[in-house]
């Protein structure tokens, strides 16, 4: 039998599914099982979308162009000027889901050795990615004490050496719901700009922020035009994570000219999926009015129950539908798995993400977890109450 | 403004797509182009895949998992079995199209720097995901003259060396149409337990087997079970590839772990692509027949017509709806951009793929085209008669 390759061993497991065996044998012991784990909205898809579905109304489900169909495209430019975005069709490339447009910045923009600089805790799959393309994920700690706030500048700048050609970025973020400031993003682009760097800004979940804070693009960021690759998807904005259906944008000619070869390679996303995501585009206001106002409330009530839990600390996360929360326990993988393998209140127990697996330096986040409310509040407040019962018996509890 | 990676220079342009700018002018000057250059079939999607998308009952579209849905697949193996290829739900991974399949063979069963040996003419992206894993491809040429079967093992031999990890084959055949026989898929399978390779093979196109010679799957081969790395899609089987929906087969349990890391660092294949796919399999009998007569009769409508004009030569493609052909030119890739800037017979012209695109033999196939045939029959007799035309008029005809 020949060997597999190393690069398939390193890659990591997801940490939102490492406990899945777990989780399956709790519920086939009858258990109802919580799922805080991930990141798929409960909300339904648009009504729009489901009908443009329906409707489609071709003999021949073939190819689609490389780059994406033109129209939907066009219509895309409308949608990001409504945030000061401001682009051609031709900036934007479409990929099957965001997945794979990180996928291709990494294998255009970046050579086997060269290095990203990611503020850590981060999606866990960027690591994946970059171990695909060979890539070197080299992250800079934010800390739940400070909010997952940016470190000064010099922190950036130990890590920066002639193989560091990007710095990448989730905005707002998975998995804290941090959201950049104007001063922060500004700190950025002038890093970028001093070396050289290409920026990486994932901005899927920009439809979800709280507070009255500014919401700052990569995109908006002067002078550094040709730098930003900007990672986006409609999966969480429309809940059709099931379509994958993303996009790369980039004002610079050369990166989409490379990137352009992966997508025709690949030879084109999904069809049908873009017929539904060119469709969403149309989601009336009511629609997304609704979509924010119930996030909103589920965010209220998730950190609000939270922070009452003894013990439970959880910063206010400012977009996205996650928050990252200290738990009094020895270690939160430990705890996540007890939850599924040893407890139940009530013939019910709670998944969550043992955050230690959105850090790569060893130890962080030990006593954190990853939460996302993306169940109905009558169940994140019942989902809560199990948590609280769970600390109360957990033997490996700190205080 | 920062360098895009070497990989994103390295990748070749696809040689099916180099002239889309030349078509493209061609048809803004009001010329009909006869698009024999690509693989898309014109045949009709089957009527119950249409039906199942129309009648999609969901209120989210949401992820599904990452192997694939379970019902999709564990019909699947029912296909399989109807081709004595015996395999369960588990052997089988969901792939976005079989690009995607052929990307993470390669990510997950080499490492940079190893080899691949791959008989040429071959389909061109699968350089592409050489270089995006870093991988290299050796080829092993087959020639017109011989109707492109394999060389002798000793050819192979030649090849192996310690960082050879792999074998390739597309059967039956893209570009050339050819169909392994029992005796080389023997002397593969021999080569590939000698040596422990991997072996991949790609039969995408087993529905189009057009003589009496029986099909031999790599899963048929006695011994190597552990080896076999089958890659699929159901694009052209059922005229769906806008659809994206293929599959990575093996026994390899191991092979599969890893894999599986790539599909969840992806999250999951498309959604409504599997729907439609599943449906597919309740394809009517009569739906599989007219689609397969309808390419018997053209393929004999383009080989007879191709072998009747004055120094042309087409070898009798076995499947598959490409044949390879021979023209009486100095320099094809010359000759497909003249039909397209300079040519046009009443307004006509045509458009095939040059064949050096397919080899990496420097000058191999200089004289050859791809020629596709998906489309009607009376359109290709009709591009017979023009691609005839643009012979005689062409500079830089040989005879």
């Amino acid at each position: 039998m020949p060997t597999i390759s190393v690069r398939g061993q390193e890659m990591p497991a997801s940490p939102i599914r490492k406990l899945a065996p777990l989780a399956d044998a709790a519920k086939a012991r009858g258990t109802h099982v919580y799922h805080l784990n991930i990141g798929q909205p409960d909300l339904p898809t648009p009504q729009v979308t489901l009908e443009a579905i329906r409707n489609i109304d071709r003999k021949v489900l073939e190819y689609s162009p490389s780059q994406g169909y033109r129209s939907y495209r066009e219509k895309l430019t409308g949608y990001y000027k409504k945030f000061d975005i401001n682009l051609t069709a031709d900036d934007i490339i479409i990929t099957t889901g965001g997945s794979e447009a990180v996928l291709f910045a990494f294998l255009s923009c970046l050579n086997p050795g060269d290095e990203i600089i990611v503020p850590e805790p981060a999606y866990a799959n960027y690591m994946a990615f970059a171990i695909s393309a060979g890539a070197v994920i080299r992250t800079i700690t934010t800390t739940i004490e400070e909010g997952f706030s940016l470190p000064k500048v010099e922190k950036f700048e130990e890590l920066i050496n002639e193989r560091t050609k990007a710095i990448l970025i989730c905005n707002p973020n998975n998995p804290t719901g941090y959201l950049y400031t104007r001063r922060e993003m500004n700190q950025i682009r002038d890093l970028v700009k001093k070396y050289d760097l290409y920026l990486f800004s994932d901005e899927v979940y920009r439809e979800f922020i709280y507070t009255g804070s500014p919401y700052i693009s990569a995109c908006h960021l002067e002078g550094i035009e040709n730098n930003v690759v900007l990672i986006d998807s409609v999966s969480k904005r429309y809940s059709e994570c099931g379509i994958r259906i993303g996009a790369l944008i980039t004002k610079n000619e050369e990166v989409r000219k490379a990137v352009m070869k992966f997508c025709q390679a690949r030879l084109s996303p999904p069809l049908i999926g873009q017929i539904a995501a060119e469709a969403s585009l149309d989601a009336s206001d009511e629609y997304l009015r609704e979509t924010y106002d119930e996030y909103v409330e589920r965010r209220k009530c998730l950190i609000d129950g939270l922070n009452r839990i003894p013990g439970v600390y959880s910063p206010i996360p400012m977009g996205a539908f996650y928050t990252v929360a200290k738990l009094p326990v020895d270690d939160s993988e430990k705890f996540c798995a007890w939850c599924l393998a040893e407890f139940e209140y009530e013939g019910e127990t709670v998944m969550m993400a043992p955050a230690s697996g959105f850090y790569t330096t060893p130890g962080a986040g030990r006593d954190e977890v990853r939460i996302a409310y993306v169940l109905k509040k009558d169940d994140l407040v019942r989902a809560l109450y199990v948590l609280r019962k769970a600390l109360e018996a957990y033997p490996g509890r700190t205080i």
